[in-house]
């Protein structure tokens, strides 16, 4: 069985200037041109703590054809790395917070964050699809970003459509993902890259400081590697994908196989009475 | 608002021996009078590694009427204290790993095992209904049983339904669940107790030690106490279980109501071809 080495880059974004932040990523893949898959934060072209729609619209792009996905199709060729990166996606009249998965034979995708965190709910409209899962020379890969974590929904959605890593983008404030992610793994039997950003945001009435420690776990909640909270930080390590095909958690019982489904139903329906919230 | 006394009491039960397990269980309830609610563990009745089906017949007992759930109400009533405690439950031609909760006012729920672990497969008929949550003077009380934990829709349903604090009676054995209790607390925002287990068992083939470190986590995953690996222990701490009724993790998300279950619907379909196990 082959492996296949992957990573995340944990990068300071500056704020605003998108040229310096895909400078810094050209940089970072062309110094790791072994990795086979590299993964950058949520909004890692543009910083985070906008403060109106249309402030974050003059750094919005298109999927296709946009700034940042021509030069990560260029990087993804030439270096021969699948690439993420999380940017403000420009669509018709919509703006998503996305992420772009670019591969080194041309072909793109994309995701748009379902589930919106705080005053994103004022920036961006809200994902519109099921979260992906791709299948890419390496593995399936799924996407997800930063809170989408937060919702179990989520990394099972993913994990029940093949994933057998989770790329996670983040821009992480608060202090329960990294810790959470270990369910994730586990619960899913999946790979995962949390690829936080660092450094403080400051707007007219808040500031927020964005967590680091970014990670990659096994299928078993290994943590495989890990990043400091408050310095830039690009690891690779080499995995066995297909050793999250293994979703046989002892010789009798299958984490997807044994789930009861018949008696899930609730999972779909509007809240009860009770959480009326 | 009103505070809650709720405990668990680790135990290490005789196997094949209700009288011992019982007089324990009176010995624990008659010593800590104050507690509003004791959790015991899975098959704390009886203990674990049976054989055969028809060996832990031998011990399994009805709900109504039998042995165990007759002491826990005189118990209940005479303390004052809701007690969960799980038992081999005999049901006709059927038997379940299950988990009764006995209240003062001589009322008493049951919970059928959903997700039967391993071996247990061979002895028990699987739960046939969702878990339950029960309103009682304490507060809302969701029911699961040990590997029903890693099944994020298990603790999933129960918060959906209202519960406040989840009681969780178990014999772990695999190094998992404590760890990632955690998320299960955090992404419903509920007091979760694990009641383990201690000591080891053995059958013809293998053995079995159960892994302690009970548990009582806060709906922010904080741990308000835990056990030791290898020794029995009971822990009481005062809470207020309404801390759980804050679903809001910012003061824009709500992690009930951010679901975005449109977008769910795979949750309930049969498994992908690509997960052909």
């Amino acid at each position: 069985m082959s492996t296949s080495k992957i990573g995340y880059a944990q990068t300071h974004p500056v704020f605003g200037n998108r040229e310096a932040n895909l400078e810094k990523v050209k940089s970072i893949v062309t110094s790791n041109t072994d990795a086979d898959l590299l993964v950058f934060p949520e909004l890692g072209t543009s910083g985070y703590e906008y403060a109106t729609r249309s402030e974050i619209a003059r750094v919005a792009e298109p999927l296709k054809d946009g700034v940042t996905s021509r030069l990560l199709l260029e990087l993804a060729k030439t270096h021969d790395t699948i690439l993420i990166i999380g940017y403000p996606e420009l669509h018709e009249d919509e703006i998503y917070n996305s992420a772009m998965l670019v591969e080194p034979d041309g072909t793109i995708h994309n995701y748009r964050k379902l589930h919106l965190f705080s005053r994103e709910q004022n920036l961006f409209d809200p994902g519109d699809a099921e979260p992906p899962v791709i299948e890419t020379r390496i593995g399936c890969i799924g996407m997800m970003i930063c809170f989408d974590w937060v919702f179990p929904e989520t990394a099972r959605l993913l994990g029940l459509k093949g994933a057998q890593l989770i790329a996670h983008p983040s821009n992480l404030v608060l202090q329960y993902c990294q810790k959470a992610m270990y369910a994730r793994s586990v619960e899913n039997r999946v790979f995962s890259i949390t690829c936080n950003r660092i450094g403080t945001e400051k707007s007219s009435d808040r500031s927020l400081t964005f967590t680091g420690a970014s990670q990659i776990l096994s299928p078993k909640g290994e943590v495989l590697c890990n990043a400091p909270s408050d310095e830039e930080h690009v690891a690779i390590v080499e995995v066995n994908l297909t050793d999250a095909d293994n979703k046989w958690i002892t010789p009798e019982n299958s984490i997807f196989e044994d789930r009861r489904i018949d008696h899930y139903g609730r999972l779909l329906k509007e809240l009860d009475v009770k959480n009326n919230l």
